[in-house]
């Protein structure tokens, strides 16, 4: 299967990584993502990684680039189910995922999400969730 | 990757079925999905298909294995995204995939999900979803 299916909930996208990233299918998820961030006009990217046990900078590279994609287009971008061995290599690899936000799982990503956007249409509110 | 990541959204899990099905990875499944509901009291189940391009026999025999093992435990399963020929498919093969609901979206069938609860607890009111 050549595609990653991003999953429309509300005002939100979520794409569940379930295969390792080659090439051509970040390449496919990259555009299609910010396509249907277009189309639906969604606010957030909720990326759920728990199935993955490996990651290398290819995987990292990408996650920052649909972040950088998804903020241009007003959407926030969270990386929900890292397992904990998985924040250690990312660390030791020396990325550490900037300007992505994480959350335990994703139902906690979508209320980090809600927040956010509620922050963002009052914007006299101190914003104490993001620290980057 | 072994395991196929069961996400809880409210009162739902939703699996997105991404790679082929074989034995070990079907059963797995089954049987995360099995705990989850139990562990988590979930209403309902989502199965997500929408990159499913080629269906067999066995994938049909363990989406119905799912919804009946859910179904003992109290939880509706609705599959989702389903592609036109899959459709075709499911017929021509003769696997009408019984018990099991389906909507066209996640958005869709949480909508079902949720109509199907309020049904449960209002027994009064006539069920004009289920036609099975």
């Amino acid at each position: 299967m050549e595609k990653i299916p991003i999953l429309r909930m509300g005002p939100f996208l979520l794409v569940t990584i379930q295969v390792d990233l080659y090439d051509r299918l970040a390449l496919n998820l990259e555009s299609d993502l910010v396509q249907m961030v277009n189309k639906t006009e969604a606010k957030g990217v909720l990326i759920d990684i728990s199935a993955v046990s490996i990651v290398d900078s290819f995987m990292g590279r990408i996650i920052g680039n649909i972040a950088g994609m998804s903020k241009i287009l007003d959407a926030e971008t969270v990386v929900v189910g890292m397992q904990p061995a998985v924040a250690i290599t990312l660390i030791e690899l020396g990325l550490p995922l900037k300007g992505v936000h994480t959350a335990l799982d994703v139902e906690k990503g979508m209320e980090l999400l809600r927040k956010k956007i509620d922050l963002e249409e009052e914007p006299t509110e101190e914003d104490d969730i993001i620290a980057d």
